[in-house]
């Protein structure tokens, strides 16, 4: 803990031979003609595909990602595994029944529960935002199927998810206490296309779980369309997800050995799983390809001061257990930092952070080495992706390398999160911003502890 | 047909009362504001949705335009029943086996044969356009599974979809005599979203049917990257589409009648009927909106010289059948001129003629009164869409408004198809553009007869 007490003048004139060999500015640059980001997210969506949590394909990805960080020469690649309740897709199908009979499109969401095979009639009671559902009484729509929309738009830094998100992870509880036989939302998306966005909702214990979709946005306001002509709508909604019981997932990790032990594990992460409609290439395939390729880098320029460690997270969609498994196995090992790319593969735009004051000259240099891509010093503390908040609520310092989210819900947790979303360009300033920030962090003589 | 030996001159001299106060110009202008062709279109695609043709929706939106046009104020509404050969979909799923298990997303063409209901397993043989798939001997893809790819680019005119649409009318057929059990080929579309482009396909007597379908364009080039990966894919597809013999279809017609019978009629088209995948917004809804906004709006104006004829088309994707029917019914009649509103909703660029020398001052003038809406004259001879067709081929003269196609293909025959892609200002623009050259051509004094 010598070096806590140093100034950085001090710091900087002690003999650090390997620290001198590298220049994060020039492993930035070179990051710009990077290909391995694109390698890792092309395979694993190729070769493997969607990867829902807790499945078959999810396995096979954990295999495909062993063999592949080996390959690439990190160290002590390994899974570690876990037990998750996992639930899958069935059918799912909608018809308006009356009065105008046609298909809408729409998918399940996460936890959703059953209706019969042969589907559920009902007719639809209308509420324009979340709030007007919770404004009905308990129980008063028994045997009726809500429908809620909202109006979430468009934002680079994605901040309306939070709010307009709620309608999709606590909709359907608050449905089922009203009585609903079902719950219908407009896709949490920003999109025109008739996709839906699927996603995880939850059903608190003592409420049972009711049969939860999300129409794609063109379906939604179809259906508002013809609400609107006044009359009774009658639908028939057909369900058939299920709950498998436990199952395996587990997480990933490949390591950068560095030369101090001491010095603190510097984590960075992604998840492995993907939402089962897509192939989970901005959520988040190419998460893992940028974070992955940036250690790589680091990796072969010099053994690093601190070991990084890569974290490609499993079950991150469906309830964060891998970020959670992580954090219950890893709590008691010193992590100086923790990030995550888990927001698509589009330009990185911001950089937040959360440092102990003892690293307050590690900011500044990262801001500084990121400037020239176009990357601005934000103000709001960093918190880390889902699969690193525990770490970094929990004290350990974190950066955050804020990626444009313009078309992120266009994509998110669709069919259409396919490879061919991805902007080759984009993705090396990812990878750009990535190398160089770790190969700052990796190597920072100063302690990078604990920010509580 | 005193008029056609008069010059221009002596014709304006003529006392013509009625045509006096019918200004193109000033009709123009006022359907800047027009609200007409956006009622009918969100009318017909909320109210109905989709319409495939022969089917009991294709019916109900022919009660639907009944209903709209008479209360539109039009005269002589009906329709004219036909009988047709109807085709339905069914099933459609496509698993890759080996090497990389997962879901492809497609649609099978029209007119498409059925896999057993358990699914056909096969090997894929790739064509990178169908003139490799010409180029195999007859019978070599015996019991394999052909996948052809091709490379339609985005264009203003849509002309890329002649030689490109080949892959899809006549590539199933093709695939057939090669022996092959089935066919996929990638979507004739240019959009990269996961919703495959339908359209029909054909088979020639004493070629048996082969199930054909289409891949969306990300899942095409999934399949691309999985073959490009060396080993032999297998794949199971399931199609269960079905021929469900003869059904009836129809053409819904109004009229605006004019003061002279022996000027001929003007027959403005578009079609009802739809694929089944999206409600026919763009392919052809807005087309319906944007020529009967124009009829009602130069009917309004005063009666015109000509009778306007408003041919809603029954069964057009499927082999314009309703086209087909029109012309034996009425080719007996004299039709001064024929044009048709069938490539989407976006702003017409430019206007082709095909017109007798007698009417060369009409065409003066229609370009004369578009070309303050952006629209340039073209020197291609206008053809008629696909319902008219036939009588211009037969000798009548024809107008094209050509819409900008730039994004035409992004939704052409696809799920997409709704009427959140309509542009209102857009549509308002083609609708200013029919209105005007209505207005001219149904009151112009000159003759405009046969132009051969």
């Amino acid at each position: 803990m010598r070096v806590k007490t140093l100034t950085l003048a001090a710091v900087l004139s002690l003999p650090l031979p390997a620290l001198a060999q590298i220049d994060p500015a020039a492993l930035r640059d070179a990051a710009l003609k990077d290909e391995i980001a694109w390698d890792i997210t092309e395979g694993l969506t190729t070769e493997i595909g969607p990867r829902l949590a807790g499945t078959e394909a999810e396995a096979r990805a954990r295999a495909w990602s062993v063999k592949k960080l080996a390959a690439l020469g990190f160290s002590n690649v390994r899974n570690e595994p876990f037990r998750m309740k996992t639930w899958i897709r069935g059918e799912e199908t909608l018809e308006v029944l009356a009065p105008f009979p046609q298909p809408l499109r729409l998918t399940a969401l996460g936890n959703s529960g059953a209706t019969p095979a042969t589907g559920l009639r009902g007719e639809i009671v209308y509420f324009k935002d979340i709030a007007a559902l919770h404004a009905v009484p308990d129980g008063s729509l028994r045997g009726k199927i809500a429908f809620v929309s909202h109006d979430m738009t468009r934002t680079q830094d994605g901040s309306q998810y939070g709010a307009f998100g709620a309608v999709r992870r606590s909709g359907p509880a608050v449905a089922a206490r009203k009585g609903a036989a079902a719950i219908l939302i407009r896709s949490v998306g920003t999109d025109y296309h008739r996709n839906p966005h699927a996603g995880g909702t939850g059903f608190p214990e003592g409420v049972t779980p009711i049969p939860a979709a999300a129409l794609s946005i063109p379906d939604a306001e179809q259906l508002q369309r013809i609400l609107k002509r006044g009359q009774p709508v009658s639908v028939k909604l057909t369900l058939t997800p299920r709950q498998v019981g436990m199952t395996e997932s587990g997480n990933i990790i490949a390591e950068v050995p560095g030369s101090d032990p001491a010095a603190g594990l510097v984590v960075v992460a992604c998840h492995l799983d993907s939402w089962d409609l897509g192939t989970g290439a901005f959520d988040d395939g190419a998460g893992c390809g940028i974070v992955t390729a940036a250690a790589k880098r680091v990796m072969d320029a010099g053994e690093p001061r601190r070991t990084i460690r890569i974290l490609w997270a499993g079950a991150e969609e469906v309830g964060v257990f891998g970020g959670k498994a992580y954090f219950e196995a890893h709590k008691g090992e010193k992590h100086a930092l923790a990030a995550e790319s888990d927001f698509g593969a589009d330009r990185i735009w911001r950089v937040d952070f959360k440092l102990p004051e003892s690293a307050r000259a590690v900011g500044d240099r990262v801001a500084a080495v990121l400037s020239p891509l176009g990357i601005s010093r934000g103000r709001d503390p960093a918190s880390g992706g889902a699969d690193v908040a525990a770490l970094v609520a929990s004290g350990v310092a974190g950066i955050d390398l804020q990626q444009d989210g313009s078309r992120y819900f266009d994509l998110h947790h669709t069919p259409d999160d396919t490879l061919d979303k991805i902007d080759p360009s984009q993705l090396r300033q990812n990878v750009a911003a990535w190398t160089a920030m770790l190969a700052v962090v990796a190597n920072a003589p100063e302690e990078i502890g604990a920010t509580q």
